[in-house]
């Protein structure tokens, strides 16, 4: 029971706008706190002379606008509908950091429906979401990423998550990080933290490398605890987490100037977070084969990379 | 009929490591090519003054011994053995190129038999060959991959091909590039550069951007016509094509000064081979995910790539 389907995709829809409002004003006011003084001691100093503070430029897109040019069968068979809005900011203290939100809804190919719980017979889906990636000119700034969403087929559940991948370990980031996402759970379910953090280790993981993409975080999907304002409110608590613990991440390092060999290092560091993205990430791999518009699903390549 | 199975593996073998030699003889003359005096016009002289012409380094692996440290069930099924030698250039004129020769063998798991051609009641395999990808500081000299390879189960082929990834495409440089491999298949069947072409094309196509990899060149795999000799005698010329092609259009263009805008274009039409190779192609994603060697498989991901 609960609300209505309209209700639902209403609310979360309305939800996952305000989200990312306050993480782009959030990380807007960190790109105002990289002063002249501050950056006239990094190394970038040259670079950032003149540059004003960033700021998120915004984009939409329509779903079916940016698909292949030569569509496979899947895309004559799903029937489009949706798109969403891209929020990009290239600046000072952030390389590049995006903020999609996206509304998607149509019908699954018979293929793919089979996969879906809820999709056997009725193939028809909504989906709704927010996804962030962010990576920053400094190597002691570790890049992050956070994705929340809500589907609905003749079922509707949440899934999302959020990991932080630094390039240098700081104990006390790593703490803090995991604390906030730990307590978002906990104020829900007690078994919640253990299993979500579980699951990310388990998924952000390069299996040909033997490494894991960062230090984790939670990874969830298929919630459906049969209470759906519960499992919206939860979902609600891990965007509010990451805008919690992330800011003050960033806001401890960006003071810090960095070596030449950190900087290096974040490059190829970087290289593994695109291996992870193309060759693992199913979001990524489903987007790209079924015609989701490029633009939006890449956003989370980094903006520099180097494989030595 | 034809030669022995012990044969044709020693006759292969030498082949590929006679090709490696001769190819990384050839690069090297080119970087001897890249005199004090063109360097001083390019715009990357300050990086390259007192930096000698860069030569090949070799490096052996025995496979098995750098696979992934969680093994799946794929990597427990397979019988290990062989391995290879990297050799790679970092270079004045080439930025990252490397040139493997690998001769493994063992048996297939159940699962991937089942899609191999003469494996169903014998699962296993011996397989060798040779693969190059040169990556060029200059945007005005193309990108190029080659390889070539022998697969013996219970039947046995060659497979391979080469294909160009100029930044800025030169009619000359397509057209000198095609017309060797023309040379090269015309030698053998009127049928193969047609056909093989075509399907050079579709292979090295980024589906989700609807866009080739680059200006193609020539594709081919289970080639068993029957005579093997013949058959390896193709490969071999596919080999020498690129020797003939390859240095002429690197030399043409390695005294031309670029422009920022050229470099930065290269460095995003090269993210483009990374979502090639880590999404679409199919060595890379199985020899990643058995266990095969990390560093040999992505040594044709560029050295320095921006998704902007």
């Amino acid at each position: 029971m609960g609300p209505s389907t309209e209700e639902r995709k209403d609310r979360t829809t309305r939800w996952f706008e305000e989200l990312r409002d306050e993480i782009c004003a959030a990380f807007e006011a960190l790109e105002d706190a990289l002063t002249e003084e501050i950056a006239e001691t990094l190394p970038i100093a040259e670079a950032l002379r003149g540059v004003p503070p960033g700021r998120f430029e915004r984009k939409a897109w329509t779903r079916g606008e940016d698909g292949p040019k030569q569509g496979g069968p899947e895309q004559g068979d799903l029937d489009r509908g949706g798109g969403g809005v891209m929020s990009i900011m290239r600046g000072r203290l952030f390389e590049k950091v995006g903020v999609n939100v996206s509304t998607v809804l149509g019908e699954f190919s018979e293929d793919f429906a089979k996969q879906v719980p809820g999709a056997e017979t009725d193939r028809r889906f909504w989906a709704g979401g927010i996804s962030l990636v962010a990576h920053l000119h400094s190597p002691l700034v570790p890049a992050v990423h956070m994705n929340t969403r809500h589907i609905a087929t003749t079922k509707s559940w949440f899934g999302g998550g959020a990991d932080l991948t630094p390039m240098v370990p700081d104990e006390d980031d790593t703490a803090a990080f995991h604390a906030a996402f730990r307590t978002a759970c906990d104020r829900h379910d007690p078994a919640y933290y253990p299993r979500f953090k579980k699951w990310c280790d388990e998924y952000f993981f390069l299996e040909h490398r033997g490494e894991p993409r960062g230090v984790g975080g939670i990874f969830y999907d298929y919630l459906d605890s049969g209470d759906w304002d519960a499992d919206f409110g939860f979902t609600q608590d891990v965007g509010r987490a990451l805008l919690e613990a992330y800011p003050k991440i960033v806001a401890r390092h960006m003071a810090e100037p960095w070596t030449e060999e950190q900087r290096r290092h974040q490059l190829v560091k970087r290289g593994r977070y695109v291996e992870f993205n193309l060759l693992y990430d199913r979001g990524t791999v489903f987007g790209l084969k079924t015609g989701g518009n490029v633009e939006a699903i890449l956003m989370s390549l980094p903006p520099a990379v180097a494989w030595p």
